[in-house]
């Protein structure tokens, strides 16, 4: 990949890109149609919204083809467009053996080097009439005649490059190298959700990871005012930018909800140790009212089973009952090093990695500790006798709603 | 690595095993402790369950020693106790500076190959009188001298082979490779949830991941009977076998529930396209009553978002309204091709890959149709007039408890 990038956009051989998409390809009909045009929708924004050219985004059985004059450019990002699988700069030409030969030994003349080993893999329809393994026997031999000065050889197993054949019914793809994809499905085909998002390194990765299986995120935070730092602020503006830059559709929603009533009440009249976990559960009241009015069908947090202390199952447990709508912990399972690994791929780790900013009504703020057993109808009871419904109705009704464009 | 498992016992330079743990160390005081015992003891039960001989197993600050005579085979065993991060088979020897430098010559000769480039890496405790830059010369030229013959080089950045050099209080530590660890939690650490398992690739996964973050699962099978082929059975006794693998305690409890009754319900008396709807809800239900009996916190199952028709976000609503009890989906935002990845890993995928064993009660084994859009009131308004809470709690009298050994 050095070397194509290397080379400038007039020297690159490519005319196309080629897209493959995996787990669209085993829905049926209605499914599969549908989810293939999101997926070509998307990745026409996305291309358009980097500012590159292309004159077709075309599907084809089990493939997008991209025409465009900057293939390596946009082999690049549409391989970050969710539901890809992976992609490849090609040279698309028609499928005489003749044309098949003559670009195939120009592509290796760029790209394999002196001293390397190569290999040719093809591929072909039914209905071509030269076996896949003829193909490649002729191409093979035609780069190993014409590089014969470079004292190139063939390596079946573990080549230096390769150099792929693709021959369709009337048409052939050569390509040389293969980006692997981001994954998933298109963005916003598994329908809507409500993320949490917190200014912390979790919450970002959970609602990557629904977003990357098709959910479209309504983001929602709550602001914590003079319980936290204001910088808490702007760490979630650059989170909600950074997951928007994923999010290849016009627009993605913002929800901020004003939380400092909710905390004033639990300082003022609540008992100490369930202080976070009636916070969480009030967070969750919250976003199902936010659910409601978005007709989003489920919650996205960023909960890691037995990370701090209001992550055990006896907390998540009484935390989340009674919310009536499913609760999303897409890192429940995941050690603290995979969330990191995954908030670097992503882009949110050197925004959310800065010092974690606590909150002043966290028992551990005034040196008293969090329960790590809440009991549930002990938290249904004092929730019912501090009247928190109310007061998260209140918060609620104070919403600010932004469309995040771009 | 393969230089080592190449060297026969006896010639093995180790005496002893490094064990690290990465999240423990980030715990407060008493669960810390807690966590660290539980560690120990599931390292000492997984090697005696395996057979391999030691002599101690002992906790250091940040560390635990294994002293055996079989070292290599004891790191490969450990890295797969879950908490573990990494291991390595190393000399533990009295931390002179010159006993260091000789036992660092001894296993560069044993390990660095001709040509071949090499580092040393130290680290000391503060006390140590040499600091870690100056035993890294001072080995490093050791090495080189005692190498000569052998067109050896240091290589700082990307050397062949790395020897290092870890100096504690009293003793030092000196080893060559690093064994990654399966990470998590100590197994039964987080609590107890009972996890569902179906016979398919998907479920055993999610198990899995819930116990690497320390859960105790209690297994549970729902019996499709007549409804499915016989050789479900043998799928999860395997399956259940190879969990109970990774769990390094005494016993793991396994329980199954005859389920043709609610299916049988079904097929008579309810709407055929809401069939696998209402039965998912059912198993939720029975899981619900099994946790409870056991003092489970939590439900696992393998719902991946969109993988299947019963999997959209509108499903799995319907499916888990009203439950009680959180239902943890660790695969929820994950690509088929990565479950397929982490089975493989598990040991899972050779039993659960074969083909899929439809359900006879499915629509689709009837040429018609499942829902993928259930409205949850629709649901719940049927689940009563069918009088299925009815049939679930009679299921789950039913039940038949197993105590997994070994």
């Amino acid at each position: 990949m050095n070397g194509a990038e290397a080379m400038s956009s007039s020297e690159e051989p490519y005319n196309c890109v080629l897209v493959r998409y995996g787990e669209i390809t085993l829905k049926g009909g209605a499914v599969r149609r549908r989810l293939e045009e999101r997926l070509k929708e998307t990745i026409i924004y996305k291309l358009r919204s980097k500012g590159v050219s292309f004159s077709e985004v075309k599907l084809t059985p089990g493939r997008i083809i991209i025409r465009t004059e900057e293939p390596v450019k946009v082999a690049e990002i549409s391989a970050k467009v969710f539901g890809v699988v992976s992609t490849s700069p090609a040279i698309e030409v028609t499928n005489s053996i003749d044309k098949i030969r003559r670009t195939a030994v120009t592509l290796a003349k760029l790209v394999i080097g002196e001293g390397e080993s190569f290999a040719v893999r093809a591929r072909r329809v039914k209905i071509y009439p030269i076996s896949s393994k003829d193909i490649e026997r002729i191409v093979g031999a035609d780069i190993l005649n014409e590089l014969r000065g470079l004292n190139v050889r063939v390596d079946l197993t573990k080549p230096d490059k390769v150099i792929y054949v693709e021959v369709r019914a009337r048409r052939a793809l050569i390509y040389d190298k293969v980006v692997p994809g981001v994954g998933g499905l298109p963005a916003g085909s598994s329908g809507r959700v409500v993320a949490l998002i917190s200014g912390g390194i979790d919450s970002p990765v959970a609602t990557w990871l629904m977003m990357r299986r098709g959910c479209e995120p309504i983001l929602l935070h709550l602001d914590l005012g003079g319980f936290i730092n204001p910088k808490v602020r702007e760490k979630v503006g650059n989170v909600v930018r950074a997951l928007k830059d994923w999010y290849p559709l016009p627009s993605m929603t913002y929800v901020e909800v004003p939380y400092e009533p909710l905390l004033k009440a639990l300082i003022e009249r609540g008992p100490v140790k369930y202080t976070c976990v009636l916070c969480r559960r009030g967070m969750l009241k919250v976003a199902r009212l936010v659910a409601e009015k978005f007709n989003a069908k489920g919650i996205v947090t960023g909960e890691s089973l037995g990370q701090v202390a209001s992550q055990t199952l006896e907390n998540i447990h009484a935390i989340s009952r009674g919310i009536g709508i499913p609760v999303f912990r897409p890192l429940i399972a995941m050690d603290k090093e995979e969330i990191v690994a995954l908030a670097r791929r992503i882009g949110t780790y050197d925004i959310t990695s800065t010092p974690a900013l606590r909150c002043r009504a966290s028992p551990v703020s005034r040196g008293l500790y969090v329960t790590t057993r809440a009991d549930p109808s002990k938290i249904d009871e004092i929730w019912e006798k501090l009247r928190l419904e109310d007061v998260v109705v209140d918060c609620f009704r104070r919403l600010r709603v932004v469309e995040v464009r771009g």
